[in-house]
């Protein structure tokens, strides 16, 4: 059973003195499309500000209703579990986990009551001070020699984690349209048996590879109505062509 | 076993018909974060340009060796499995899997060859005719009222997603110090148990309920020597304390 959706009406992304106010916009933007709607902001250098707004792109509801606070304390108070993002190690950090192990857990918790990801300034993430408030900690899988991910790619990454542990396996399927039945199926066969044989390319003795390749390719494509008929309209065609030599 | 990492070389990231060359700039920047090195541009509409080389932050390198194409024919010549990226259901998309089964497809087949994850622009994405050269089609989840992830966002999670199926569970973890014995830890239960009844905060003769929650509450944490030495010396100042009354 997926989690219910709505807990992620739970979850606070909280933002820690971010000095670039097109950041703050572009994380909203980012919590948006993944459906997260709580913005707290501890002491951002410059908000509400155009440049927020710009990046924000269509999800300015996010920014509207975001949250100015003067300190980390505020922002987190009520919550029941804090997960605190560092890419780098820290002394004192008691419980690591890496962001996917780290989503679900909030997840999990947002059944008590609030959750908050907090995420620290763009140059140097969240001091120690601030860090020893969250547990767990989370760190995003990154390359060792470049761990720089931009806070609005993180906050977007973050949320995408969120959003699967909340359950979403709701990706658009490809359209399908009536399927093929059995008979359908083994008549086109049988046709194309018969076709590839008057032109001599499948042997009628020796039809060992040929056709289960065929069975296996077309088994896989789990065909439709429509793609048989297409298929058998080819063969007639061949049949014609072969028939006036 | 986790499948080897240089599996990460094989991907092309490959953006079609760019038009904010700090989009380009902030993919490449993302794509370093993960370990990926390989940006095709298709058709960019500015390229190279200043602002690209601002969003790439440190991510330079990824950037210098960009490879700029006139054709998405060209920029996947060689590929042995093409992803095509696409938010909006299509009426003649063959096979759509969620982006991390695509992820997972992907690094198994860099086996083989070279893969390409494909890009659209930022108004529109992949044009029908493009998504028809991509098997298969990704898709991530999102917010089915706004889905809209920023380019460099979308080409985020993705190289995420690649970095995690390549096998990276490297996350740095908490550093621990040297463990407590059993024989420690026993020590500190029997000196806890004999100071709270000292202290009448538990009954020599109901320590029912406390004991067995201090003893799980320790356990979670795993006890370190050393913390197992602050116990004992908060227990004894206790001890001193009771005793001068």
């Amino acid at each position: 059973m997926p989690v219910p959706f709505d807990r992620l009406s739970a979850v606070r992304i909280v933002l820690v003195a971010t000095s670039h106010p097109g950041n703050i916009g572009a994380a909203a933007r980012a919590m948006h499309t993944m459906g997260l709607a709580r913005l707290v902001l501890v002491k951002p250098r410059r908000f509400p500000d155009p440049e927020a707004a710009a990046l924000a792109s269509g999800a300015t509801s996010v920014l509207d209703r975001g949250q100015v606070v003067a300190t980390l304390d505020e922002a987190l108070s009520g919550c029941v579990l804090i997960v605190g993002l560092s890419a780098r190690p820290r002394e004192f950090a008691g419980r690591v986990l890496g962001l996917r192990e780290a989503a679900a857990d909030a997840i999990a918790h947002c059944e008590y009551g609030d959750v908050a990801l907090v995420f620290g300034t763009e140059m140097s993430g969240l001091s120690n001070a601030e860090l020893a408030r969250c547990n767990p900690v989370a760190t995003i899988p990154a390359n060792p020699d470049y761990a720089s991910l931009n806070l609005a790619a993180a906050v977007q990454v973050a949320c995408y984690e969120l959003r699967l542990a909340a359950g979403d396996a709701s990706v658009w399927r490809a359209p399908r349209f009536e399927p093929a039945s059995f008979d359908e199926i083994e008549a086109l066969y049988a046709h194309a048996t018969r076709t590839l044989a008057d032109m001599r390319f499948l042997s009628p003795q020796m039809p060992r590879r040929l056709l289960p390749r065929l069975r296996r390719l077309f088994a896989r494509a789990a065909l439709e109505k429509e793609e048989v008929s297409i298929l058998r309209g080819i063969l007639a065609r061949i049949d014609q062509i072969m028939d006036r030599r």
